[in-house]
């Protein structure tokens, strides 16, 4: 965690989008929340066709990203995620932000396992990551 | 939001079924939230091949709609909002109860943007749907 | 409800797989927190291409399994479902733990409805599943 997902039309990325994106999720997320090892961010794509999403019973182009972070990160911190995470997403894709929608959701710490271990509470994810080798060290963050 | 998400046995809705039903999910939410705009209320289908799906251990037909719906609705609304959809599903699809689940869950409206704004909060929702030109005016709630 | 989405790698799993992964999520979970008839279990599993999922921002093989389970089970049974979750998923598909993430969401019992009805709240769940004629007598727990 976290968990990124992506609702998209069909054909609205390329791969190289799809990857840059990705990218860009984990240095936000990562950037806001000071201390998250990158390589706990997950992003995953589901491309949707036509006929399959609507908004207001109309056939829909927008994209929906629902981001499942763990709790206890600050309402400043959670408002401007989404707040960054649309930026980002208009300027590349090039959506207008009408067609954008980000959403965040949140999962306990103990209610999630990763890598074997149930996830760090709030406070001691420092002494945590530091135990699992886990920091950011060595990881450059584009 | 809200966002609306049916996961579904692969043939089991043509896409003029697909339409009808995105129209009654946003005839529904809209007529007992009062206020939310038509044009926030998303339905996206995920058609599951029958491999890829289980109940008790055993192959499942059953569809699952899990909505997103933002904090604040009571717990009348939001037993009212599940009970509405089972009812319009069974009608449209002909499914039998047995195999529909309809969920709720909710996030906070400061946790979401779209349209480039965070959600508003309940209380100032009527202001910021003026203030956006969101009105549900002009539009046939079919 | 309980409904576990399985987030995999195409190609991760064979069928038969697939079948016995969702029947030991079922025992896993039926097990745990006693009384929850088989027949309400769902697993439903989502295969992603490989451009089409990332951790880090690098492409990713992880699976991913996020489970909705009703709010009012103990934090112990809700770590210890997670952990036996992860085991089982390690044994069977045979993935390094650094490549399995499961978490747990919760859904209000008044908020869910199957069957055609809401689904029992804490305490009065063995009146309503005798009432629905829903025990697991007779079933296998394989």
């Amino acid at each position: 965690m976290p968990v990124y997902r992506c609702s998209i039309p069909q054909g609205l990325l390329t791969d190289d989008q799809k990857q840059q994106i990705a990218l860009e999720i984990t240095d936000i997320h990562c950037g806001l929340t000071n201390g998250t090892p990158r390589k706990f961010v997950h992003v995953t794509y589901e491309e949707v066709a036509p006929g399959a999403t609507y908004v207001g019973g109309e056939r829909s182009t927008a994209s929906k990203t629902i981001g499942l972070i763990r709790t206890g990160r600050p309402q400043e911190t959670r408002s401007e995620l989404v707040r960054q995470l649309t930026d980002m997403w208009a300027r590349i894709s090039g959506q207008d932000k009408a067609d954008i929608l980000v959403a965040l959701q949140e999962v306990r710490p103990r209610d999630a396992m990763e890598w074997g271990e149930l996830l760090p509470e709030d406070g001691v994810e420092a002494a945590w990551i530091d135990e699992h080798g886990l920091t950011n060290a060595g990881v450059s963050a584009t």
